[in-house]
């Protein structure tokens, strides 16, 4: 079936959307294209129409969830404190599908191919600049901004990870790293 | 064949062990139980007869290699700056496989079984209360090293995760956030 330009750069654009959504849900090893395919309302011929591999719609799905994590985060002017509060809220860790992305896959990056990597790291550099933005200005103030970013990582990645055992730990995980984290501001 | 009941303890030891390091290596969904029997050098049903289920196995392998890695960490008495030392190095970093189990595991656990959360939760709890007592004494000292264990994690994770894109920006991460938890102590 012969599709028109405009239809088969929305079946792309609805693609990439559905692979950020499903990756971040399930895990990058942990959906396939098939999978992938189907939620878009697609075929499997679809896909590989305009993605060559599950590699290179993963890292273009990663630019996407980056890009747009980054532009929710910078819509309106915040300051440090109320990044974080964002950051580490309840709902946040909720919303895996729709959380942050460098979260979303901190143990899986490493081992995908280096392009998903690629968007990984630009969107993480993204952030560090942001967030250097917000804090004192001073010598050590990127630095402070690299931990910063890492920490609401592993504050994000560890609540979630010990919620459904013990939901009052996986509270004070957030509670605790926003206590440390807003001693920098 | 009829086996020794040493033998099939050995041979349920060896899995269990086997599975800790490719789970990390390559992701629990990364890797499945035909790969992980035929690296114990044991058949798939060998392994089906002391785990009822990956999710079983990945389990065990959770407690087995939170319960080894905290026994290396604790083996000598070491203050938080050595720890942190210790756990934020390039070598642990570049180790995915024998390396944290909080780390390795970071962004996945939370998508696996309960029973994988429960082994996390407590290796977590462990690595807490050991920290606390690196920490100088007072209210909240259990707080911090909440947030100091959820900062290492996100740290070595997001150093991995950037590392073939851009290895300089990973070093400066990990060297960052030892910046960040040494002012604690």
């Amino acid at each position: 079936m012969k599709i028109t330009r405009e239809k088969a750069a929305e079946n792309r654009q609805v693609l990439v959307e559905t692979a950020a959504r499903l990756f971040r849900e399930k895990g990058i090893d942990g959906v396939g294209v098939a999978e992938i395919s189907k939620a878009a309302g697609l075929t499997h011929g679809a896909l590989y129409a305009h993605f060559p591999s599950k590699d290179a719609l993963a890292a273009e799905a990663m630019q996407f969830s980056t890009r747009s994590a980054y532009g929710k985060v910078t819509e309106h002017p915040v300051t440090l404190a109320q990044l974080v509060d964002y950051y580490l809220a309840p709902e946040q860790r909720d919303n895996l599908a729709q959380g942050c992305p460098l979260a979303a896959a901190a143990s899986e990056v490493a081992r995908q191919d280096a392009s998903v990597g690629a968007g990984y790291t630009s969107g993480f550099r993204q952030m560090v600049e942001y967030i250097s933005q917000q804090l004192p200005a001073g010598e050590g103030q990127r630095q402070q901004a690299l931990a910063v970013m890492a920490a609401l990582v592993g504050g994000i990645s560890v609540s979630r990870n010990v919620y459904k055992t013990d939901p009052e730990l996986a509270d004070e995980v957030l509670e605790s790293m926003r206590s440390m984290l807003l001693k920098l501001s």
